[in-house]
């Protein structure tokens, strides 16, 4: 094992209203672990790793991230076993008080479906059908 | 299952080049997936969920993402066993070619230790020892 182990065990998105971001993922239908403290820091288990929400300038100023707030080139993606599952999704996020960033469609990069939307935050998740990955029974990607 | 599954399958980091941050991780002891083009997109298959390289350019071109290039308040967190592997995984990370964003320390939020490195574009990962946080044998943190 590598001293810097390879692996993510949680993904912490900073957001302005820790309450008001759990809420959306909570309308998601996303179950928020008693682990959490209202309004202070919520966390989901989504099985495969951890994610967490926090407040955007705590964590710049606990990490000493120069770019406090907002979305950067991180995204996080969601593959799902169907193309229509892609667009259900979107539309599930919408329903949520997400918002559209690229409504479901063609993949650009590959064969297949895909969509982004964003959180109340405006961090971004991607909505994707890949019929070149496979998704073992967990739902998790299997890679070569 | 909700309509949004409660996952993370890819979690995709927006680079400057895609070479020059593959070099990077494998630099950590990762392996890389036979499933990446050279230069163009690079995946490390972490068990839990699937890191993807990837342009920061082409990202935000295709997500819409507003702030195109450079890290959001996003942090990835790297869960350890006991306290000095804090220190150790920093250490390696630096020695790679990252940089510290925060040194190895007392954890401001919990009775732990933790430190964060950047990698070559400024990408935040947390090393963290949280003796509140039950690592399972797989190295997944356990939440109530």
């Amino acid at each position: 094992m590598p001293v810097v182990p390879p692996r993510i065990n949680l993904v912490t998105l900073g957001v302005a209203d820790v309450a008001r971001a759990t809420a959306f993922y909570q309308g998601l239908g996303w179950r928020l672990s008693p682990a959490s403290v209202f309004g202070v820091v919520s966390f989901f288990d989504l099985d495969s790793c951890v994610l967490g929400l926090w407040s955007a300038a705590a964590l710049a100023s606990e990490a000493r991230i120069g770019t406090p707030t907002g979305p950067g080139a991180v995204s996080l993606a969601i593959n799902v076993g169907a193309a229509p599952d892609v667009d259900a999704a979107i539309d599930a996020a919408v329903a949520a008080g997400g918002s559209v960033l690229r409504p479901a469609g063609d993949a650009l990069e590959f064969e297949g479906r895909s969509g982004y939307f964003a959180d109340p935050d405006g961090h971004p998740w991607e909505v994707v059908h890949n019929p070149g990955f496979t998704l073992g029974t967990t739902g998790r990607v299997q890679l070569p």
